[in-house]
């Protein structure tokens, strides 16, 4: 459990974030670039700060950055004089890139007292005015760390977002972190968006899209929201996006030949191929819960190892054993 | 209006169209191949028959196939003789693919009273425990003939369709019918296929799962129905999901070598390039109906353009003008 939160940015993101902290007796010091939120989240027992000098001054036990990226050279930029003269504060911020993040803050030279964590919450909408402390009901984050990361300033994150948002967490590198994001969005918006184009290509466009059922609707729905906020997210993992894509343009490639040669049993294959998934999906939620001991050393491994199992951190016993569940995994 | 029609294959299309028309006021005679359905049936005033003779001695105006693909060969062969007899019954099916059928048609010497259907509506379920009426509320058919498609025939379907059963229809040629359905169905479920083969064959496949939200949930889904029953549906246009396939290999590689070269504007532009699909989903439903004449020659290309100018049939005035809505349209 921490006592004092400090938020950066009153978005969709950090807004929510902000309430549902403040709804559960933290004591919140936030900042926003424009002040617009600063009434309504003062009523709801938020302490709204003029300057980012403000959340340092605070002295929180962790302060999330919750600005867009593009804001973040300029943000770690000025918070590093008051950083510096409050060393320990945590620092961890919300974006849904990892390494790029990590890079920026050690280039601020800020590496010492950084976790990086992403919450898998959000929808179409952003602003303050979004904000809902519900966004966060039953979220997973992703925490990530590195071999100088500093256990405490892992565990502050960690029991922020246990004990406090109440959510669950898995630990992770950032390389692995992208990747996977890379893997179940990043890649996807591209492959939806380019089932649009391929639709708007064809001069029968508006027969397919009369015809189009609910698998369509599905597979294309994320093509629908703003292209310009899938294309920073798709450049930000660019390297990740480009491998998964290239991977996806052979795994079609090859069924496309198979489809030519009338290969039954490569056909047949490759719908069986992801059955271990199926499966996942029809276990339902089966939740066992025990607990898993953090060794002093390698442990960014051990909980790298722990989410490779399909478990999650829900809370801890002490500073060195963490309540994990272990839904169901692959 | 068309006062008789029988149905082949009291599955969860045929059931429910067989239970809907009774419902209207149609005279249903219905043949099963397994009799099970047929107490039920009875009492809900769909006449049954033991064998397929029965069908055709009620002198239906159409006589819809509802089985599967795989016995249309057999139905065919045993149906011939019977329709040779009576000449006036127009033949229709609802599969999901036409080319095959028209030819299997052909090939049992059939086609000069055969008009293609294809009911836009389905679920997971199948068999006549899930069959229900309301299955076809707000339904698109897509009819399919050819160039000797007899114009009587096809207004005795599209009447069954659009008075009797209360849907709207298109009309459309087999080709382009089945090339739109691999756009925006059978392609599609490949493609989530290989979506989810890519997290399988990943070592952070658990990860991955855990980090997924609603994009990989959508985008996923169809790849969890029953993997046979796709695999039948892919195998059965096999041409035409070939093609697209290649067109999304190809698609897909160029994002990734735009993402290595970092080429802005080539990224910028493949991400406008499906605006006219946004557009038109953003349009909203804005149905404006009017009168398509339908000329005697050349009725079946009249069409097609109503079709591609997203137009659909809602009724019929009198036997050669229809009424139409053109909802929105890219």
């Amino acid at each position: 459990m921490v006592e004092k939160v400090a938020i950066a940015g009153l978005g969709l993101i950090g807004g929510s974030l902000a309430r549902r902290l403040a709804a559960r007796g933290v004591e919140v010091t936030a900042w926003n670039h424009r002040p617009h939120p600063y009434a309504q989240a003062e009523a709801e027992g938020i302490h709204c700060v003029p300057a980012l000098d403000g959340l340092v001054d605070a002295e929180p036990d962790v302060l999330v950055l919750c600005n867009p990226l593009k804001a973040m050279p300029d943000m770690l930029h000025s918070l590093k004089p008051l950083l510096n003269a409050h060393p320990d504060i945590t620092l961890t911020d919300v974006g849904s890139v990892k390494a790029e993040v990590r890079a920026q803050v050690a280039e601020a030279g800020l590496g010492e007292c950084y976790v990086g964590a992403h919450p898998m919450a959000g929808n179409e909408l952003s602003g303050w005015q979004a904000a809902n402390p519900a966004l966060y009901d039953n979220a997973l984050w992703a925490l990530t760390v590195d071999e100088r990361t500093e256990y405490r300033r892992f565990l502050a994150v960690a029991r922020l977002v246990a004990d406090n948002v109440g959510n669950r967490l898995i630990v992770l590198d950032d390389d692995t972190h992208d990747s996977c994001a890379a893997m179940i969005s990043h890649m996807p918006h591209v492959v939806a968006t380019a089932l649009i184009n391929e639709l708007v290509g064809d001069e029968n466009r508006n027969i397919a899209a009369a015809l189009a059922a609910g698998s369509w609707r599905d597979m294309t729905r994320v093509a629908l929201t703003d292209p310009n906020r899938t294309r920073a997210m798709v450049d930000e993992d660019a390297a990740n996006v480009e491998h998964l894509l290239r991977h996806m343009a052979s795994r079609l490639t090859v069924v496309a030949d198979n489809l030519r040669d009338g290969d039954a049993d490569a056909i047949k294959s490759f719908f069986a191929e992801g059955q271990p998934f199926r499966d996942y999906k029809a276990n339902g939620n089966g939740v066992e819960t025990r607990n898993l001991p953090i060794p002093p050393q390698g442990w960014q491994q051990a909980l790298l190892q722990s989410a490779r199992r399909g478990e999650a951190l829900t809370g801890f016993l002490d500073d060195r054993t963490a309540r994990i569940s272990t839904p169901k995994a692959m």
